[in-house]
């Protein structure tokens, strides 16, 4: 059973914030019936990609985050299309849509026009900058990369003095699609206290900025403008990553007690009583004579073996995985984050898990990641009753798929 | 009006994941008694700082992501201390922890306590490696730069080829806060549906596990582990960031028609017609014969020059914008992104806003972040009954605070 069985989702989505926001819900137990164009998500094109049996490409990117949904097409140009689509939009709960502000209302389907259908649906839409925005943002295209920049998150993200960088993945868009299914299920809460539908309106700049964390207090406090810091903690010393013989390890050394321990384990005891870095402040001030020292010394190991030695002084410390550690990593594998989807006509392919631990309710994988228009028939036949003579017919005039 | 009124979270949290998750769940209405240690939350002694009319230093971090919480002072290593909490578990619909998974236990606070105490309790705890863990991994302390280190989303982030790069933000804190929230009010619509409550058993390492997007697919399908890209995009070029004569700005040219509006808007047409450059793939193939074309050419104006030019030519971009750009942003100031949050005996402090925007229950700031034990009295007052006598024996007994 899953939290949010009998939840009737609507996915108007593409490519990655929405998507994201439909698959956590799917996961853990919403009915999500992603409705796609006749030439399906763009992100059916993006690689990376896998062979299936016919010798088709896949697209692996897909697959990955579109698990446990049913997938429709529908022409939403042609009338009927949109007849069918206010059809499902009359039974469902929610809908969520990802596309620019004005794309859904030309295509009649903007809030106020989908209140009439069904009164109490909650409608979330993800864009760049808000539904609600001033005019010159509302229309601008948002890519994460965009979100990234403009949230000033890219700012604070790279090596120290160096250029900004881009998180390695899609924060932007992901942030927002989290934050969507933290906006429906509470708007899903209010509507079954009040009867009241509304319209969640998530933007990916907002997102990021209200993660910012300590970079904005830092600038409003202290009029300090936040830049990157590498792998490094603005004011702790050391704790940050360092390269080993053959990888990096970090080493969250946040106290002095820790610091005695770590010298130690670093077989340089000599350091813990030099009165340069005896305390946290003292560390900080001479970090450019400290780190050098540190550095030389722990490049001379490998990351396991410091792994050994730090665990047998009760450090603090983690690998900078790669993937493919993290893949092959036992407690990951313990706690299902890692696992097998078994995909029609592909086999195995293996996918970030579900990391909703709920122990009545665990996020789960149920299904496969649907092939373009699999689930048109049953769900038009299930859900609004059409014949397989009408479904052949709407087949024919291209206004399903 | 809040989605979340009449929900009472008791916050045994502290420092970031935790806090980040009630914050939330206050901004939307939830009813959240932080109950903090007779020394406080460690965040207090965390800068940035302001100083308050007494020219005491209070902690901005503090701030930034207390507000619209209750604070109360328990010590909880007293049996009258805990017998205060169980009453307070009694009346409540979910508890909230970020400690190590032994802390709670050693407490006798342990999930299987709580339920004996409420029986529909919806107990979320947050730490490194999960409470349901592998025995060796679920002792280990957790820190944002571990789960960043460890789950792999730091050695994709950073300069192509360089060091692996921290998110400049505590985003494995932030993402298992904003997936707490959601593993919340999903436990709680199967509590109101069952009647059933439930462990909500977080890790920091799975939640940044769950968001590495595309880099496990292109392991897992492709063989290749990857690393860090700077601010660029893995297949698309140029969709990166480049300096410019005072900044940096990101141009996402996401196909081949921008692709030439982009050489007209540089007034280097002669590149849209070289064969070298013609198609995504190509470019991609050339990309280090381009990127120096580019680069050369866009460190020749100022950021706000090629935004006004990118503008007219209808491309896609964005200012890698640093924090004080980000607080003076017109859209952002429109969002309610950036407020002003009325703190007494200081006053206005400019924290982020809630990136909630419900139409008919928007995310609000409604009060400051609480002193130390501001709660203590009104709280067990209220909640509890206790007169103002028990009140200041318990007081004086080093009980509450």
């Amino acid at each position: 059973m899953g939290a949010l069985d009998g939840i009737k989702v609507i996915d108007l989505s593409h490519v990655l914030a929405a998507p994201f926001a439909t698959m956590i819900m799917a996961d853990l137990g919403a009915e999500v019936v992603k409705v796609e164009p006749p030439f399906g998500d763009d992100s059916r094109q993006f690689g990376p990609f896998v062979e299936d049996e016919a010798g088709e490409q896949q697209s692996g990117y897909f697959i990955s985050i579109n698990r446990n949904k049913k997938s429709i097409v529908l022409n939403l140009k042609e009338e009927k299309g949109k007849e069918i689509l206010r059809d499902l939009i009359s039974d469902a709960d929610v809908v969520v849509e990802n596309y620019r502000p004005t794309t859904m209302k030309k295509l009649g389907f903007s809030y106020e026009e989908m209140k009439k259908i069904k009164k109490d649906i909650i409608y979330c839409s993800i864009c760049g900058f808000g539904h609600d925005a001033l005019e010159e943002y509302a229309s601008k295209p948002a890519y994460d990369m965009v979100a990234q920049a403009y949230s000033g998150l890219m700012s604070i993200t790279g090596p120290e003095g160096g250029e900004p960088c881009r998180v390695g993945s899609s924060i932007g868009d992901i942030m927002a699609g989290h934050q969507a299914v933290i906006g429906i299920l509470s708007a899903l809460r209010h509507r079954d206290r009040t009867g009241k539908g509304q319209h969640v309106d998530m933007s990916m700049v907002d997102g990021l900025v209200s993660v910012l964390e300590n970079a904005i207090a830092r600038y409003t406090m202290e009029g300090e403008i936040p830049g990157p810091l590498g792998g490094a903690h603005p004011t702790i010393v050391p704790f940050q990553s360092f390269k080993t013989k053959d990888n990096y390890i970090v080493t969250p050394i946040g106290n002095d007690s820790l610091w005695k321990k770590f010298c130690d384990a670093l077989e340089m005891p000599e350091l813990a009583d030099d009165e340069r870095f005896k305390t946290n402040p003292l560390r900080a001030e001479n970090k450019d004579e400290l780190i050098p020292i540190l550095a030389k010394r722990i490049k001379e190991k490998n990351t396991a073996e410091w792994e050994e030695v730090f665990e047998e002084y009760g450090l603090p410390y983690s690998p900078v995985n790669t993937v493919d550690k993290v893949v092959e990593d036992d407690n990951l594998k313990y706690r299902d984050m890692i696992v097998d989807l078994e995909q029609p006509g592909i086999g195995k392919v293996k996918v970030a898990g579900s990391p909703f631990h709920l122990s009545e309710t665990p996020g789960e994988i149920k299904s496969h990641a649907p092939a373009k228009g699999e689930h048109t028939d049953s769900v038009l036949k299930g859900s609004l009753g059409l014949t397989d003579a009408q479904i052949k017919e709407m087949k024919s005039q291209g206004i399903i798929g």
